[in-house]
Order: structure tokens, then sequence, then C-alpha cells
């Protein structure tokens, strides 16, 4: 395959095109060591040190506040790509220890959260000279209330678009052909050299690239038609998800017991 | 601390200075999800296509060809830092389905390879005008034969530095006092903003940096002495490594079965 889109900046701590040379990113990929195979995403502003976490978990909410403390960060928003059926978001518990956290989730979620986002809204954080901002895009198919969040060059894909993969649409309102559709329309035009940050990898990958995806995704690439997407995805057989039952409920009130 | 580190290039897919704009360097850390919480790495040259992984596991061998392929990568050389306690080096099967790839480990090991490197050597590989090469810093103390390599603003540790860590000193030639010297002569004298990678990490951290690590690693941080670093090292009570008697004969003949 074409790797000309490889050589393209960075993964992360970059100095950003048009900002204080002594600004930047600070960005951290977290992994779920309790067992779900999540991903958490730290970005953090050098500048004001006003940082976000991208779908933080119940489990490891502990973990990420070491890493967030260690780097002296002020967390604003905890934000989550959907409503979960495999874990407990942190939403909850970061709330219960950072004074003035938000929690954040898409209107159409049907969630519980602090702030509701929607398709094209921007979430953004940081110092006015370095501001850092987040694209929302409407990724349903999933679940009907999953987004994607944009971010310089890289994209935070949820369950929507998995590493060489996607989540699964056979419950809370998913729908294989809304995913194909979002995948299509609003990942897949991004430029190939983005980075993709998915909310999951069962096999250790840590990211990919919208190039790649589009290439060598087997479900969604762009070899695939809308009808083989829906075939392959309706032939899955999957098993009921373990912790549906006790994440989902948990999740709608954004990890919060009552 | 002081973040201003943080703001300097880029952990990944970078255009390194003084090189063609349409070089760079493929870079991917993947995740043992055998057990081991080990981490490979994949670089690659985009130019050549060459490629280089250090510390490849048996158990994940097939997975990093198929992101090698995936990526339409050659592989040159499997890179070990070390012999390694707790899993099997990747190096002979990925040997046995890589016509011409060639193992590499430090002399010191005592382990058998087919280029064995000291401290000073440059391993080298891409294209003439996109050489990318790893530097190799003899980092004994968690096993005589450890090494680090450096590439450019990243350092991998293998279990000489982890995140917020180290290695055990307390078997294979271990030694406190040696690994505290190569701690703080080879490794904290790289740059404050030089990313670390370990082959390790047990809370899902993927990176760090010696700036980070100089000022809050709990153990071999600027604050602690060489003897409270021998005394903690000496207190850690831990238990028999599950796998050595598994792991090392078979890694001192580089994961080959004779």
């Amino acid at each position: 395959m074409d790797l000309k889109f490889f050589s393209k900046p960075p993964l992360a701590d970059f100095v950003r095109e048009g900002l204080r040379p002594d600004a930047g990113l600070i960005f951290r990929q977290l992994f779920d060591t309790s067992g779900s195979s999540t991903y958490t995403y730290l970005l953090g502003d050098p500048v004001s040190k006003e940082a976000v976490l991208i779908d933080p978990l119940k489990e490891m909410v502990d973990r990420d506040l070491a890493v967030v403390n260690d780097l002296g960060l002020k967390l604003k928003y905890a934000i989550n790509t959907h409503c979960h059926a495999d874990h407990i978001t942190g939403s909850g518990d970061l709330k219960a220890k950072v004074t003035g956290l938000q929690s954040v989730i898409a209107e159409s979620s049907g969630a519980r959260a602090d702030v509701h986002i929607k398709h094209g809204d921007v979430i953004s954080f940081g110092a006015d000279s370095n501001v850092i901002n987040l694209e929302v895009r409407a990724t349903p198919g999933h679940t009907d209330g999953c987004v994607s969040y944009v971010c310089d060059n890289m994209v935070f894909t949820g369950d929507a678009l998995l590493i060489r993969g996607c989540g699964r649409t056979d419950f809370q309102g998913g729908s294989s052909e809304k995913l194909y559709d979002s995948v299509r329309t609003q990942l897949f035009e991004l430029p190939d050299e983005t980075l993709v940050y998915p909310a999951h990898d069962y096999k250790g990958r840590m990211v990919s690239t919208i190039g790649e995806e589009k290439e060598l995704n087997p479900r969604l690439g762009l070899k695939k038609t809308k009808e083989e997407f829906v075939e392959i995805m309706s032939n899955l057989n999957l098993a009921y998800p373990k912790k549906i039952d006790e994440s989902l409920p948990a999740n709608l009130k954004c990890g919060i017991d009552d």
C-alpha cells in the first residue's frame, strides 16, 4: 500500500501548526487492564494544563487520575463516545473526585450528562493562546448515540470504526445501514493520514489510519458495498454482551449511583 | 512539573529533521494480549519499506506479521532488549517465517542470535535517503545483558527503566547497583523530552518521558540515592518468575527449537 501518508505529522506531544512554539498537545493513550480492552485517551494543553479524558472507565479512574496528576493537569471534561455496553464509564467517579469536572455525551445517546453534544459541535479546552478543539461528528450505527471526535490529525472513533473492524450493530438501536453511512460519510472523508484511535482493540494494536481502514478494513473497506456490509454484520452470531445488563443502566446515568 | 518538553516533536509517523519531506518513520506500539503485558515495537522506513521489530513475542508473531504485511513492510531484524524471563521471544518463529530476517541481541546476554551487538553499536535499516539508526546503549542491572536502543527522540528501554518503575534485579545476573548506574548514566543523560518506551507496563500506560522518570520514578528518580535504590530493590520480596524455567532456555537459543 501507499505509505506516503505515514510520513505526515505526528501522533503525540506535537507542535501544532500556527501555535506558539512552546505550546502543543499532551497526548496519552491508556489501556484498560481490567478486561474490556478499552482505550482511554488523555489530551491536555501544556500552557493552561487543562485536559480531558475520552472514554474513561470506572475501574481505571485511579490510574487515570494518577497520570493526570503526574503531568500536573486539571481535568475539565470526561467525554464519552457513546453509552457503552461492555464497561461502566468513569465519568461519575471522576465527577466525585475532581471538582468542576463535567461529563459529556451525545444528546442522542439518551444518557444523563452535564453537557450534551450533537453533530457539528466543538468541545474546546486549553489556553486562549493554545485552544484545543474536538469536532463532534455523529457516527451512529453501533448505537444510535455514537459520535466520533476529530482533533487535528486524530479521530477518536469509539466503536464506530475499529482497527480492521467495527462495533456490533445488533443492540442498543444499532443499525448496519446507519453504521456504513456514518463511516463512509463522516470518517472516510477525513484525510488518509488521519490517525484512528478506537475505543477498543482485542489484538493489542493501538492505532490505525483512515487510509489503512479504507484499504484494509475487511467489513467496511472501500471494496465493500453497503449490502455486503449488512450481510457480514447479520451473520456475526455474537453472544449476548456479558456486561450489558450492568453497564447500560449505569451508563445512562453517566456512571453515577443515585 | 514543567511540561515544556511535551511540546517537542512527536511520537510517531513523523517527519524527521533533515530528511526528505516524503520520508519519515513508521511507528507502531503493540501490546501482548497473551498475559505478559509486553510491548513490541514496529519501526519502519516508508521509502524502502524495511522494518524491524523490537521485543517480539512467540505468541504474537502472527499478529505482528499481519501488521507488517498490512503496511507493506519487509522485516530485516528481530531485535531483543535482553533475554526475557517472562515470555519467549518471537525471533525464532519470525526467522522461520520471514526469509532473510536476522535476530539481534547483546553479546553480553549469552544468548544465541544472528547478530550480536554491544554498547556503542548502531543498528541501521531503511533506504540510503532515509537511514534509521538505533544506537545501542548498555543498560545492565535487570540482567547483565540488557541494552536500550535510542532512535531519534525515542528510547526503547526494555526492563531497565519502566514507567514509574524498573525491572527486578534478583536473578539472571541482576544487580541493583549496576541498574542504578545504567539508568543514571545511559538513560537520564538523554534529553528530558525523550519518549520512554518500555518492554512492559502493568497499568496500561504506554509511554513516558525521561523528564517524567527523573522527577517521578519512585525507585530511580533523581531524589533517590544509590543506597536508597538498593534498599528498595532488596525489599521487594518478589515471587519466583512463573515462566522463567520455560522462557530462559528458549530465549538463550533465540526462541528456536533445536
